[in-house]
């Protein structure tokens, strides 16, 4: 499958407010999710106030990009994996079932920081991705993300 | 042990920036803990713009609410278990180490959310705490948090 979007500018508008990445929340971080071969790569550089302690990138952040790497990860390899081709407002939706992330050392802060997730299983409702955060090539935190596929009607019932 | 202010509120200044829970990072969340008992407290109120999908809080947002609920709640249980008295600027900074979340349910956006602590294991450098998340009584998401004692120089050598 070849995608040159990222996958969270093709989300139903429905489900593209979330504040981690969604692009029409207009207070949120705009996580974007590509897929280069057999992996999802996105980048983040975290502001100055998103601060642990002096130095170091806020672990709550640093979760939170984990989550949505994880649940846009999802959808691009739900996607492969079921030949969904992927067009404008169509990409399926998950969300987050668990979210484990160990943090291996401190994140430096003021760098670029590198997400790459990668499959690990697939069934008919669930993914799980192993996804990494890279700074200057050295891998800090590591996490797996238990994603759910949304019921497409999820939230119109009213 | 009693324990009239947030623990929070009673760290070191230079460990005090944290975006979750620093008194002293202005664009933060600003979460505070409190000792109740043998369980440790605290409450949110999420914004508006905290949205995963329609009417639902962001779950990066609650990974980062129990991370620090949970190191907040290490430090209290670490100077419970150790017979420190805390007193201003002397509480023991933990640092996350491992961080598992599970979402339960949907946890609606609007409402207070409860946020309770209780500890599980404790060592020399480590205190493993169970975090709960609570709106209007029901348990939306739970945690667990493997906090490490920070050292007391971490920082200052520079």
């Amino acid at each position: 499958m070849k995608l040159i979007e990222p996958i969270q500018d093709l989300y139903q508008e429905d489900f593209a407010h979330c504040y981690g990445c969604g692009r029409l929340n207009e207070y949120g971080h705009h996580l974007k999710t590509y897929l280069e071969g057999d992996l999802t790569k996105s980048t983040f550089l975290p502001k100055d106030y998103h601060i642990a302690i002096e130095g170091f990138v806020y672990g709550g952040l640093l979760a939170s990009l984990i989550d949505c790497h994880g649940t846009g990860s999802a959808s691009i390899f739900y996607a492969m994996h079921n030949g969904i081709t992927i067009t404008k407002d169509n990409a399926p939706r998950f969300v987050t079932g668990n979210l484990n992330v160990t943090y291996l050392k401190p994140t430096p802060l003021g760098k670029e920081l590198k997400i790459t997730g990668e499959l690990k299983e697939i069934s008919r409702k669930k993914v799980i991705t192993s996804i990494k955060i890279d700074v200057d090539g050295n891998c800090t935190v590591k996490g797996k993300v238990t994603a759910i596929l949304l019921p497409e009607n999820f939230g119109k019932v009213k």
